[in-house]
């Protein structure tokens, strides 16, 4: 099967926003072993997209749409196919009822557009939408197929991943297994990484092996394609072992996780309580472990002492402490974390403190950062990193950071 | 002149890049009044190449390829095109000679493909390479304009700045000058700001009227095309004087801003201290004002009270409050705020309390949220928002929505 992708709207032509749809949809296709040939961009303008359709029609089997199934009158990207393909429009009921009550809760005025996005093309497939209102189709008319996706990428990828992916596979006549699977590594550049496994990486076809690095991690995906789910699984685990024999004590987790996710679950396992004392970091730490769901019986809490004020008045930090060996120290560090834990009776404090950037701090380069650890066992820690990214980059892997060390120390109990 | 842009590279199509270099032209193409009305994605196949080629041919009068100029074999872009148009290929010598001293001052060994690098359309006009060897190359041919760029976003975007912009602008009858201006409007929907300015949206000729959605917010875009920049900005001055005029209520800033960089403005200005106590937001508005260089002036620090019990010990909130009124009460926002600007000895108070989902909480939907404020001159004030997002569009939403409240009661004092 040979797919297009086609990406609908004024503001890609325009370079408002990148098309990053495409790339996230061509990774997923070729994951399933469907054939990209081409990316096309048209905006929104129905004689050309016609033209884009036609076009398509003749190299491709799959017509992959992004974008156009909005609310306002330039989004007419199912208007348009369907009147190419001769199908009328029919209102998506579950869509439309999840319009209504969205309006309906945040008390906000409906507009006579809004009944739009709940249209949907005569008998196609429908994609919900979990994460917003326009709904995704599927069909299949003639030869052909045609997918539409929602623009925004955050509606799009989760309705692709959960929905369209499969759909498509269900038209694969035979599907050779693709099975791939996700290591990550966290404290080894993907320079090294790929240095010590270049054999690995230059010699292996089946599975394939392939390193990406990312925000202070690499990743390595191997993929692999049998006849069967059992035999790929096999050969991705012939591969990871030598990998892991070689890289193994980078090495955290694998697919989707992160090293919040990995500590969190850990956290769990041995049922303990965490709270925070953040400086430079101003409440990244708690905010992103917040952002995970039933993380109440874990996170108790904790402050954010962005100040000097704020570590004395909320924290405890003794004002000593901060006249002699300063905010980025290791006394203060320990205080925070310890105070932070006493305080509110956790298992365990932690506590960041440091010279985000992009200026120094009391004569500390940008980038220097102290991490703090306390447990309830008596036993405390500080760890000092020092980074070399942007004022966002350094707090971001502060947390990776204080994730990383806090994993280790619990290992070690 | 209309323009297509076609970028050649399997790994755009396997996903493993996203195309940005379409991104920066289309916005670079707009400034100059350059109309792109496609983007084409093309692998590094002879016989799709062409074929896409000819089809750009069809529907544009400018060329612009991006990628395909390397050494390897699966570079082929100017041999393609050299083909398709019936052209040879000359060495060209400064090329030639900054590839020779390359290899020549590293020590590094030269392959024979390393000449390929050096190879340019017969005629062409070179642009040359600042940031790396393979040279840029612009040529007309027939009744079209042809340009070749290289992949790498760190080689391309300098090339076409500093050579390539120039050279397409001086075979441009008339430079029209575009001008364009965004405005960012909250707490109204695509569809309702659409409705309002329905007219204005498809009468606008000159500026173009844009509306563009994404997390919580609207953003106008106008784009004004005249002789001059005064005329142009006129123009703009006139549009945005009738848009104001109807959804002005909705308005907060222009440009790149965000409710976050607005209300640090306003606390700069008005050299006003802040302090936060954060539930369901669980740090997220103290970790996206830290974001921002400088603000150790203004914010303070505060809490993260995830749990009850951190609400009564971190920011004595009453625990009759929480028994009789509960944790997402007007109460207990109202407390949280007070206390954390006494506490900190701040102007002003914040706090967020509330149901981030994807449960109820205390018999409160998910979604349910209540902003406390609470100000030096002893006001105090506790907003109540409904939002029907996910966990973290919801946790997100909250953080604009407090910048936002806050935002309108300082403009009362």
């Amino acid at each position: 099967m040979k797919a297009e992708i086609i990406g609908v709207g004024t503001e890609l032509l325009l370079g408002q926003i990148a098309n990053t749809n495409a790339q996230y949809l061509s990774e997923q296709l070729a994951e399933i072993g469907v054939n990209v040939y081409f990316h096309t961009v048209v905006g929104d303008n129905p004689k050309r997209l016609t033209d884009a359709i036609q076009q398509a029609e003749t190299r491709a089997d799959l017509l992959i749409f992004t974008g156009g199934l909005g609310p306002t009158k330039d989004d007419l990207t199912k208007e348009i196919l369907a009147g190419h393909l001769n199908c009328g429009l029919d209102t998506d009921e579950d869509a439309w009822k999840k319009i209504k009550d969205y309006f309906k809760k945040t008390g906000r005025k409906m507009t006579a557009n809004n009944e739009k996005q709940a249209h949907v093309i005569k008998g196609a497939k429908v994609l919900p939408n979990d994460q917003g209102m326009a709904p995704g189709m599927f069909l299949k008319k003639g030869t052909h197929f045609y997918m539409l996706l929602p623009g925004p990428p955050h509606e799009m990828k989760p309705m692709f991943r959960n929905y369209g992916r499969q759909a498509v596979m269900d038209q694969l006549e035979k599907v050779d297994r693709i099975e791939s699977r996700v290591l990550r590594f966290f404290q080894i550049g993907e320079a090294e990484i790929a240095e010590k496994l270049s054999d690995i990486i230059d010699t292996q076809t089946n599975p394939t092996v392939a390193p990406l690095a990312g925000d202070g991690e690499v990743t390595i995906r191997l993929t692999a394609r049998s006849n069967s789910k059992e035999t790929a699984a096999a050969l991705l685990d012939e591969v990871e072992k030598k990998i892991q024999k070689r890289v193994g004590e980078y090495f955290y987790g694998y697919e989707d996780t992160s090293l919040m996710a990995e500590l969190l679950k850990e956290l769990e396992s041995r049922q303990l309580t965490i709270a925070a004392a953040e400086s430079l970091t101003g409440g990244l730490f708690q905010s992103e472990m917040t952002s995970v769901v039933g993380v109440s019986t874990m996170l108790l809490g904790g402050i954010v002492c962005y100040s000097n004020d704020a570590k004395i008045k909320l924290c405890k930090v003794k004002p000593e402490t901060l006249e002699h060996e300063g905010a980025v120290s290791e006394q203060c560090a320990l205080e925070l974390a310890e105070n932070v834990r006493k305080e509110l009776g956790a298992d365990i404090g932690i506590s960041f403190t440091g010279a985000a950037g992009p200026d120094s701090l009391e004569g500390h380069p940008a980038g220097t950062v102290w991490i703090g650890m306390s447990f309830k066992d008596g036993e405390s820690k500080a760890v000092l990193v020092k980074l070399a990214g942007t004022r966002n980059g350094n707090r971001r892997r502060s947390v990776k950071m204080g994730c990383y060390y806090l994993l280790k120390e619990l290992e070690k109990k």
